[in-house]
């Protein structure tokens, strides 16, 4: 070792110990008399010293000449500081250089290597290496480290198998578009890589494995949304021999498994809500319960005043922002334009404010009496200093519309902390859901899962009725994972497949393996998977998944680090057998 | 869960208890008054029992209808058996069945479900979801996730972060094919498959990681000689402000680990030993270290005698097979055909049969008097009963043949038992390796590979004597990993890749990224990556990798369960702007 201790390492009682170091330097304070540096490793930063007059005079120059991210290594003598530090765990000590090697020098880095750098999200992707020297991002990924084991600690003394799954599989035309990988051995022919070991898992079942896992990359090659990337992790999961409570209960064992010994949280059991319950009383079927404000029906309440808006709606509902009664008239219209921007698409938002005073002001005064608007502030148990927010139109749209507005008054409220966990089950999910653009029913989930059986018979008559043994886990509003009860017999596979538009030939092209593995002995099974990425950035408290990512692509699916995709070489091509058109 | 306990659990302790099992019918014996069933999970086989007049009689009578590999939930009572069977750990009891419920029905399967198989290679590919269900290949999976376990335990343990690298990089055409991956938002650019994270390790010791693992997928594009597949497994290691004694050391403590945890087996300490001084004694730069038979080198002894062809050797080589003077001439016969087969292409095999009545009888004694030959068997430390197998020529293309006839000895000899384990480092391989179809040095390793610095004054009047930094671990006679200690600063690696016939423009390309990092701060490093298939395998005592991954590909490159690779639509090779040449 080029060390004999790391610079996180060092304490008090390592006084007058003879010890070399070896890091970065971090930082250089020239007082003319005295010279400090600060070097840096992964494991902390340690003060060096170099003393004018009692240091050799050439120790010092040398010590002045070192710029920024130089790499060295300093032998010294462990001394007790003067002034302490108590914001470093070595703090209370500093290393009086008596050698010192430059192992490489560095160039002045394009942003500071500090915890708020100056450098901007294009110069710091392009020198990733650089930016992943920084405290905060290389703390996120020894989180997901940590996360991954703690997940592999859980699964393993539960009796799960971790199996490893092909990457190069086939392409399948259900769901997202997959990545292809063309064979030079087979012209023509394509592999490609999974969107998630979905029939593998269950392949794996049928195969007797009983409980299988694996922390796995996916690929889905999508137009990228912000924050959302070609390649991604999931912790993938599948059980047999279970019911959906069986599974339920496995993985909400993780996740408190997961709060407990990555962020030292007892996160109480997890409560279940129906998927009509959630979008009753948040309008989304990720509802964030780290606060209340859940919505209000005051329909019937609104009915025969006149109000054309209320009068032609299916549905008034709205929610209790409390302590906002005396939001100024700005403060109002700014909410209303929210509403009213194309992402959210309301027509527009009805407000009553139950002043301080006890009297009520809304923006309906003209249709509603005072003791009307008292039955609605009674309605949504409002007090004086409430602000009720009301919107009104179809049934499905206006909650959505409303989710939006809630989480917005969530955040003005400061009720997002994002050092505050609250985590959910969404169960009983539609199985199908109307794709507006080809005209048929899509699997919500995916083909694999299975229909409730009491509701098998409305297929037919009523398909978007029928409910899926399926479940989400949400925390605090974002889908962190999300599995299903499969179908696992033949007859059921294939009718599904039926009503999800495939031709027979298709359904035996695609997932022939399958259905023929279900004639040979399938027992019942489950399961789960859950977004990685997303589950790290949520416990470290962070917006975008970018930083849990060591080596993230850009919104365009690049890599500007390593200039990637690139164009490959004409004999690449002709191996390939294949003509690019430009 | 449909269970209360599993198949491999019950105990004697447990008489009387009413349990439910769930299934697969292994076997039934049906002796008329009693139907006997075996049932079979994961975690082991259950017998069950239904008896005429005890039991009711469509309980007995839908026993009689389970077909092999029916999944089955039974219900009942935990019994002594009559006849115990000490070979399964279930064997003191048996089930009187008290309900039971098909969950799935099943088909014969096409090979009979038992340890020694009926299904060929070819059918068990195509439903390798049954052959899963095989005790010897469940558990060759089973212990890859122990290693795999016990791997992430010792490599945690060490302070070791597991960091994922990208899928989806840069096609580079040094080493083997990549399998590349069109890009459907940029037309006529490609990202290619990782043969191995190697850049990308070490930008992570660039950017402080200081030691980094990964156990990951790896791809390569190449025709497949037998059991290589297209995707494999590495556990990739990389570690900073180290020297090569500290790699040594780390992950010999890794092999022993396994070992330990895996196999209950104390490894010795690893024996170390040069490239040079391997190819010396056993012809092999991975020798098999089970067995000693060593080479002796006889050129001197040989020479002056008239015998054409050692007398135009430049070296006279052989090994002592000992206890096998009385091999017959047919034996004898079949050793030198083996030799002079194209695969070792030796032109022929001299023999000294040391009989046990202590006379010497060869093929050369026309050349060589029983005194000269006495100072043969002298120097093979030979002793009445052994035979000398000699081979002469241009010293390496000898060794590298007489090698074979080392290990085809030690078969022969019963020594390579695939119980015992040797594991050895092999050293300071040539930097450079002389491709005689590019007309140019390549590099052994990879470009990465540092030179020893007294070697590289060298590098430009003798490249192939340039030693490098650069170990492999081999056990049993088969390289399981390999590393190096890397170049860390751009003028060393731009030297390197100008030996290596990059232009500077194409160094740019393809490696600017690294050559920058290089500029910022690299500290010294290190790595090592094991092959994780072949690992697995070896600790298996398995010939073949390929019962060590759940889904492999066959010698075609080919999943012949999903039949992959193939065609994709004309709107994916569209939307691609790709056209494909059949």
């Amino acid at each position: 070792m080029l060390r004999t201790h790391t610079c996180g390492e060092l304490r008090l009682s390592d006084a007058n110990k003879h010890v070399t170091l070896a890091g970065w330097v971090q930082r250089t304070r020239d007082k003319g008399s005295v010279l400090w540096i600060d070097l840096r490793d992964r494991y902390g930063i340690t003060q060096l010293i170099f003393e004018e007059g009692k240091s050799p005079a050439e120790l010092v120059a040398k010590g002045r000449t070192l710029g920024r991210e130089f790499v060295v290594q300093v032998e010294g003598v462990v001394t007790e500081r003067l002034s302490k530090n108590d914001k470093i765990a070595t703090g209370d000590i500093e290393l009086k250089v008596t050698a010192i090697t430059v192992l490489n020098a560095a160039k002045l880095p394009p942003f500071t290597i500090e915890d708020d750098t100056d450098g901007g999200d294009e110069l710091r992707m392009k020198y990733r290496y650089l930016d992943l020297r920084r405290n905060p991002v290389r703390e996120s990924l020894q989180l997901r480290h940590k996360m991954a084991q703690q997940t592999r600690t859980y699964l393993d003394a539960q009796n799960f198998i971790e199996v490893e799954t092909p990457v190069l599989i086939k392409s399948t035309p259900e769901g997202a578009r997959d990545f292809v990988v063309p064979s030079r051995v087979h012209h023509g022919e394509f592999y490609a890589l999974p969107q998630s070991p979905q029939t593998f898992k269950q392949l794996l079942m049928v195969s007797g494995f009983d409980r299988y896992y694996q922390i796995v990359k996916c690929f889905r090659d999508e137009d990228l949304r912000a924050d959302r990337q070609p390649e991604f992790t999931q912790i993938d999961c599948e059980m047999a021999f279970i019911t959906q409570e069986d599974i339920l209960n496995m993985f909400e064992g993780l996740v408190r498994h997961l709060f407990k010994n990555v962020k030292g949280i007892e996160l109480p059991s997890v409560p279940r809500m129906k998927y009509d319950e959630a979008m009753q009383r948040y309008g989304s079927d990720k509802p964030d319960t780290r606060f209340g404000m859940e919505f209000v029906e005051i329909t019937e309440l609104t009915k025969g005043k006149n109000f054309p808006v209320f009068e032609s709606a299916e549905l008034v509902v709205g929610i209790n922002a409390t302590g906002c009664s005396e939001y100024t008239r700005k403060q109002i219209d700014e909410l209303t334009e929210f509403v009213k921007r194309p992402q959210v698409g309301a027509k527009g938002l009805v407000y009553v404010q139950y002043r301080t005073d006890g009297t009520i002001k809304s923006s309906v005064d003209k249709f509603y009496t005072p003791e009307e608007l008292g039955a609605w502030t009674a309605k949504f148990n409002a007090k004086p200093g409430d602000l009720l927010l009301i919107m009104a139109g179809e049934t499905f749209t206006t909650r959505k519309q409303l989710n939006e507005l809630r989480l917005l008054m969530g955040d003005k409220l400061g009720l997002r902390d994002k050092q505050k966990f609250s985590a959910l089950w969404v169960m009983d999910f539609p199985l199908l859901e109307w794709n507006e653009e080809a005209k048929r029913y899509h699997a919500m989930h995916h083909p694999f899962t299975s229909p409730k059986p009491e509701d098998i018979k409305l297929l037919d008559t009523a398909p978007g009725d029928v409910r899926a043994n399926a479940y989400d886990m949400v925390i605090n509003g974002t889908e962190v994972g999300g599995g299903s009860i499969r179908i696992h017999d033949r007859a059921t596979q294939q009718m599904m497949f039926s009503h999800l538009g495939f031709s027979e030939e298709e359904a035996k092209k695609q997932f022939g393996f399958l259905m023929e593995a279900f004639e040979f002995g399938a027992p019942p099974h489950g399961g789960i998977a859950f977004g990685f990425d997303r589950l790290c950035s949520i416990f470290g408290g962070a917006d975008s998944i970018r930083d849990f990512i060591a080596f993230p692509k850009n919104n365009a699916g690049r890599d500007v680090m390593i200039d990637t995709p690139s164009t490959i070489s004409d004999e690449q091509l002709k191996e390939l057998a294949l003509i690019t058109k430009k």
